[in-house]
């Protein structure tokens, strides 16, 4: 027999073959795309364009790539480190049941989980939909006439209730009351963001200590313990003093209990994490703002309103964006971007599922399971501390205590440590009747008659006072009461999804936001039991497996940023930054020099910037830019001198906003340094750098990240985001949870999607994050140059000796002349241009970010040839469609670009009286007639929706 | 406090809560719906359309229904009593790695896992492009120019291949020489199959064996002891006779290996299991069946071809149709009616994924591992059966062979015992070196030195015999070219999936296909490891939590037909209704009644019926039905009177192929028994009867389910299927397995997919199950009802006693008379209906079954009531155009009916000179503005399809 040798063995392993799978373009397209750049290698390419003072001399030590098996299999091993009990320990976290439908079509389906912030609202319909529907049930729940589109945690919700008291209040006082019935770790958030602001925090132990002067109190609904407080007289008398009152609610409580809204208070909070999503180790979980009317204006986060489009008919958009940080800058109140609109979906599309009477059934299933327990208890000898309760009572245990929490830990269930002499129970969902049983026999001593549940299957009273039984109706909206089997909800979940674009139809080309794959294999752990079934307080060795996957994503993060360490807890990128500003002010702090106040800030950056720097009590002084977009050195000199002996820190982008690898940076930095402020370097373009450059060497000292963006995270439709902090070596002990108190409720922050970004670094290993960066930039310098002739790039730049030209990951797309060109005032815009990509089926990239009338385009390196040369043809037949307005073929005004989107029932209306056609307008690229997206709604008027803020469900009667 | 009591315990536990998921209707919907139909209650209709004679007196003992999450603790539990261990057995049989893309987006997403069998080809283009993959790569792999759709399982798809081969052969032998090489099961199967057909089936041990007479042989490539043989000039000397040579083949091994048609075989066969699908203990896998040009029109199962559409563009359908048993009956050479779409969509989607070079790859690798692992075995002194090899090799063991299998089996690996002196090694993609060092160590004796894999990194010649290299190129389409990034990848499924209409979008109202839903909490538990990843033939014990499922599952379904046994082997309806007649054959044959061969079977039936007869040898005798479509007694008396002495069997449905209770079914029954014949109820309308009726306690002594209709096993879009055969007591010894051979491939059928009906009853309980039949049955009036001015229903009937102008759980629109008042010859038809009701957004009913020129609808319990009334709501305008052409405002040929389903290509075309507007065509009703399904292609011209068969990937000029 001839003996036939095939390729080596290593070879047909085919370890690296995620990378491609990642990438989206092969070796034969990258040649294509090299040529015309005129690039004579990939890494010829690099050289043009990352500074060589910054760039890497040594690789990433991240280990070599494995196949998507190997690293589910290695993933799943960890995953097995943590151990899945019983949890009683409540706290704001709670078993609850997933809806398989829910599920399976909006947490596992990429048409949901790919989408990007709904700021093109004509194609993000579907999830604003949910998204009113989520603020519609937290309006009803708590009986407010407002509510936003989620908040990141119950924690952070809750400071931000507090800054907005502060603003709110009519009382003069600086001091915030906290109720000691308040959750530990919002106590704790609160703390932290307090501090920067000169606010004083008490904690309170009764109504009198709540009632003395104060700007604003919080309140918990049922409170820590689980006790449930008519607090009506306090509330009144709060206000009677021109103070706030803020009460953290349960909402599955509300479904039974008098809404905070009822009993006059002011702004309610809380998480909605118990309907649907599970506890996932801390997040994430969307947690909800609701306020009166007189607040609306100045509540924090997004906030889905209802307009008309360019037909009449209802559409939603994002409301009253002026609020928002990266309009109002350094004037913003909270630097909140990312909400959790994911879960948020979820929790919304539960009370879809549920409807109003499911709801409460459930509520009362857990109210009478929980008096049960009691009942139980109480025969078994046991007191508890609190008599009115919902879900949660705490038993005095005396010397019992430890030895009855050992047997249930030894059982396979958590309680909770209330105290030395006490624990506490929290029923949900999941307990069933067996539970309370097991439950008895913890707690009953040797030769005691356990309970029977049985005996109390009828007429047990519950726990819930009766003065505060709710009596209004909620959730009385059809969109509750119709989608209850699983046939309808199903396809209620489908038609609201085809409404939208996401990445699993289009590229979504977003400049600064990086919509990359957010491959399969990374998304399958973050369902698994191990991961989503574990409650952030239980016992530290049931986490070991969170532990050792903090630990190497931390290890693997540091190595790709060039830090010494990092926090994973910040669970968007506003808080990362927030706590990488809290850090620098710690630092300053225990030096003694807590004067330094001047946060320096390019003209260019995102408004979070100067947001986050507010809220630690910095000063922001903007530094001017050059004619080429890069900071300008000699401005920003001036300002370090001028502010020398104040100076706190400089927060630069790198590369910068305007999408080039500014030659300075090091130079920059040193001379910040040199004035003893400290470098901030905003993660945000982090996918231009992962193993090219790391910002910890080159003279950054702090930088977030976005897990979201360069680590795979996926959108959510608008978050959840991770954005972990990192740092140098002699900042460490200003991470939060070390020298900084917490950022977040959790202490692992989102931790349930951590696994997405673990799997991808494991898959990708240091060679893969490398090219997937290479690759980056360019497919960016593709487009820019593809387009140039069409659309030139604002700005561009060179490394030291490389080509000239060139653009980072990102290139801006300078559409200003062809508004003067196309007729001035009345000529093609922009936002036209973003409009009519939707009749070509795309995602627009950034609209006037950071230049006003210009479009950011931002492939990434999952895009495939086909797809960048899709978009570029959408991008030039586009350009001749704005000639001939400009040649007067078609009048301002008139015309498919003003006119854009169109929908199927504008295009197939009786009477078409343009001069352009119904073709023309449907099909402006042949490839269109085989596969179109269409859009539900025409252009949607922004001004209107602001004018008439309506962010509820929408009446059936105006579909009419 | 004054205590609160809320409902009991027992009420909120709401242990039923998934009855009102799966069904559509409230109690609100129940009233309206009572009304419109006049009748009391639910129980009142019953009883006007249930026979009394047949009613059940007794409830089901199924255990009462549990809540989605209890149920799936509880199927988890006895998920964990398998034992998931690596298999090296082999035998069909591989471990594969399904792609994360492909699992989440195919085989978990409702898109495609609801949709039905392709009938209506417009709105079905997508996954007909996914099976013309499939064809295309199973053409280009096995070197064949024509492949179909997929066959059930390698072993029945090589026993159609034998009957196929009989009426192709030139051969006048009635002999099939089986290689001694071929797999067991396959084997089984073949014996089975050959038995009633007269067939002499002769296991040959080598090439002169096999070159003796006969009209065809069989041959396994790679055979099962791992051999790989040049088989040349036997298949020549074969085909020199006049034979037919079958091979079956491995298609990753085709990848390396010259492809059986170019080695000469006529016909090849296999399973494309190891392209993704998991094992899943045994099934559902997509086999295949390709043959060389000549045998097209005789061979079996679903064809899709490429046709044009009204607009000349490439479009996908059903091709020769007319082969088919529906078509042909008793003349049918084949009963199959469902293939398995599902796992030949995903198997093709593999091919896509991976390409030839990365499929090419994943052989090689398995190659080279499989030499290593050899070249291991040898130094450790151990002698191979087969030289050759591609993935499996036969080691001599002589004494050690149970100590060597013991030692593996403890450390959770399973090796197959090929002879009391041999064991056989299979490796698969999953393989790793670890495992190849881990086999090596349950080889060595002690002391042994063990091989190291790294020493064989470079040059390992590989066990291929040279001679067989292949050397012809493969899936060279560019489909297989381009989507190898996964957000390609992700977009290609999407895209293919909105061309098709599912359950997810719409109802889909078959009459006799029972399309209801497949709810999620049934799904899940498919894809749990300890169901997916089982070897069929792993030891018993690893198989036990199976076991407990067949058994529970069998004694439920026992309850709810009132059968005596049941056999869930057979793997789709039509294998269930031949093992049903192979017992009934063999109960004669056992009372030395074997010249009982007369099958009696009314006018009415579904051709399937007369195929199955035919293949258990039996002749069929066709008996009358009466004007009420009814079986006419008087003829079937004659007709068993006549054939007393042969009578074997008559193969009836029930509710009727019309739709109707006959009240003379009890009669009928007794009448067959009398003379001697037993009674073959087929269970296609069982969704009519569970809880109602049962056919094994009113006459019947043989059924078949479709768990795929009544038992919420979804469609696939064709597959899928489980077929298990139920009959009373004295048949019992004549199940598949018992007294008759296997009829399928796997000891269990389709095993993966049980835990969904398992889930279904576990859910519903008998009162759930109950109520949903009545709700069928409720619905089903309801439409009768509404459209009975605008369609009237062709049979209804009355149970004794009962409100006459009933129908079962499906009713037949009689559209008959509109074609004449329309025009006549050019008037409008059926079909015209069935492709306008694609504008409205539904897939149409069953179209001219049982009737030429009706609908059957068939709504299921699954449906809202608002989805009903939408439905009723087209129906109700498509009448009234349909009027428009009977009153000339709309000439015969040209009128949306015609014209119809309109593509937005055509309706947004420059011109539109048609009589009525684009938006008339596209919007008929006001609400199909806000949520439309289009189209992707125009009516499909099936003549031209036939005439120019062309079965494989369309080429990409097709489409400039």
């Amino acid at each position: 027999m001839t003996p036939i040798v095939l390729s080596p063995l290593g070879e047909l392993e085919n370890a690296s073959e995620f990378i491609a799978r990642h990438i989206g373009i092969d070796a034969a397209d990258e040649a294509v795309m090299l040529k015309t750049v005129a690039a004579a290698s990939r890494a010829a390419l690099i050289d043009d364009i990352v500074p060589r003072s910054i760039a890497r001399s040594q690789p990433m030590a991240i280990p070599a790539p494995i196949t998507e098996a190997a690293a589910l299999a290695e993933l799943k091993a960890m995953a097995g480190k943590n151990k899945v009990l019983k949890s009683y320990i409540g706290q704001g976290y709670y078993g609850t049941h997933t809806p398989g439908v829910i599920l399976r079509n909006i947490l596992e389906n990429p048409a949901w989980y790919t989408a990007y912030t709904p700021y093109q609202a004509e194609i993000s319909q579907g999830r604003m939909e949910a998204l009113v529907n989520f603020q519609t049930m937290v309006m009803d729940l708590t009986g407010m006439p407002m509510a936003n589109a989620s908040m990141l945690d119950e924690a952070t919700a809750a400071a931000e209730a507090m800054t907005m008291a502060l603003r709110a209040s009519k009382s003069k006082s600086t001091t915030f009351l906290v109720d000691a019935e308040v959750l530990p770790q919002t106590l704790a958030v609160i703390q932290t963001r307090a501090e920067p602001l000169g606010i004083s925090v008490k904690v309170c132990h009764n109504s009198d200590e709540l009632a003395q002067d104060s700007f604003a109190v919080l309140l918990q609904y049922p409170g820590t313990s689980g006790v449930v407080r008519d607090d009506r007289a306090l509330i009144a008398a709060v206000k009677a003093r021109g103070g706030i009152v803020i009460m953290a609610a349960d909402l599955l409580a509300l479904t039974l209990l008098t809404a905070p809204g009822e009993l006059g208070a002011d702004i309610a909070v809380g998480t909605t994490q118990r309907f649907g999503m599970p506890m996932g180790n801390g997040g994430p979980h969307a947690a909800y703002m609701a306020c009166r009317d007189e607040h609306k204006r100045t509540m924090p986060g997004r906030l889905v309103g209802v307009s008309v489009d360019s037909h009449g008919n209802p559409a939603y958009r994002l409301a009253l964006q002026t609020r928002e940080q990266h309009i109002r800058r350094e004037k913003a109140t909270s630097n909140i971007c990312t909400a959790q609109v994911l879960p948020a979906v979820i929790a919304s599309m539960y009370a879809v599922y549920h409807g109003p009477a499911g709801l409460k059934r459930i509520a009362q299933r857990v109210a009478t399971l929980t008096a049960v327990l009691a009942a139980g208890l109480k025969t078994l000898g046991y007191a508890l501390a609190n008599a009115a309760a919902f879900d949660t009572l705490t038993v005095s245990t005396g010397d019992a205590t430890a030895s009855v929490a050992a047997k249930a830990l030894a059982a396979g269930a958590n309680l909770r440590l209330a105290s030395s002499s006490s624990l506490s129970i929290s029923l949900d969902e999941t307990t069933t009747r067996d539970d309370v049983a097991q439950l008895w026999g913890f707690f009953a001593k040797p030769g005691q008659t356990l309970p029977q549940v049985a005996d109390f299957e009828q007429n047990t009273a519950t726990l819930l006072p009766a003065a505060l039984l709710r009596s209004s109706s909620y959730l009385t909206h059809p969109v509750f009461n119709s989608h209850h089997s699983e046939t309808g909800m199903l396809r209620y979940i489908r038609r609201l999804s085809d409404f939208d674009l996401a990445l699993d139809r289009t590229m979504i080309p977003l400049g600064s936001c990086t919509m990359k794959l957010n491959a399969t294999s990374e998304m399958i752990p973050i369902t698994w039991p191990e991961f989503a079934n574990i409650h952030p307080y239980c016992p530290e060795d049931q986490r070991a497996g969170y532990a050792e996957l903090d630990e190497q994503l931390r290890a693997w993060l540091c190595e790709a940023t060039g830090y010494a360490g990092i926090s994973l807890q910040p669970n968007a990128g506003s808080q990362g930054e927030y706590a990488g500003m809290m850090a620098i002010r710690g630092y300053h702090e225990a030096r003694g020099e807590s004067h330094r106040n001047i946060c320096l800030i390019p003209s260019s950056a995102h408004g979070t910037n100067p947001a986050s720097a507010t809220m630690v009590g910095m000063k922001v002084v903007v530094t001017a830019c050059d004619a080429n977009g890069n900071v300008d050195m000699a401005d920003l000199k001036a300002k370090c001198e001028q502010h020398s002996a104040n100076l706190a820190a400089i927060m630069i982008t790198y590369p910068s906003t305007h999408g080039v690898f500014e030659t300075s940076v090091t130079e920059l930095c040193a001379l910040v340094h040199s004035h003893g402020g400290r470098v901030y370097v905003d993660g945000a373009n982090m996918n231009a750098l992962v193993g090219l450059a790391a910002p910890g060497a080159f003279g950054g000292d702090v930088s977030h990240l976005n897990l979201h963006k360069t680590f795979c995270i996926p959108h959510g439709g608008g978050g959840p985001g991770v954005g972990p902090v990192c740092v140098v070596a002699d900042l460490v002990p200003y991470l939060p949870g070390a020298g900084v108190g917490a950022v977040s409720a959790a202490p692992l922050g989102n931790a349930a999607v951590l696994p997405i970004s673990w799997m991808y670094c494991r898959m990708m290993g240091a060679e893969g994050l490398k090219a997937a960066t290479e690759v980056a930039i360019l497919s960016a310098n593709y487009i820019s140059v593809r387009l140039k002739d069409h659309y030139p790039t604002l700005y561009t730049s060179a490394s030291d000796g490389g080509k000239p030209g060139r653009v980072a990951h990102e290139c801006i797309l300078d559409l200003r002349p062809l508004k003067e060109s196309s007729g001035g005032v009345h000529g093609v815009t922009a936002e036209d241009v973003t409009k009519r990509l939707m009749d070509y089926g795309f995602h627009a990239p950034t609209l006037s970010f950071p230049v006003p009338g210009t479009l950011m385009v931002e492939p990434t390196e999952s895009e495939t040839l086909d797809e960048l040369d899709r978009f570029i043809n959408a991008m030039i037949a586009i350009r001749e469609e704005i000639a001939k307005v400009e040649q007067g073929v078609w009048p301002q005004g008139n015309n498919p670009l003003s006119h854009a989107p169109h929908t199927a029932a504008t295009l197939l209306g009786e009477t078409w009286d343009r001069p352009y056609s119904r073709e023309l307008a449907a099909f402006p690229l042949p490839s269109l007639k085989s596969s179109k997206y269409w859009v539900p709604v025409g252009r949607i008027d922004n001004v209107h929706g602001d004018r008439n803020l309506f962010c509820s469900c929408v009446p059936i009667t105006e579909f009419a």
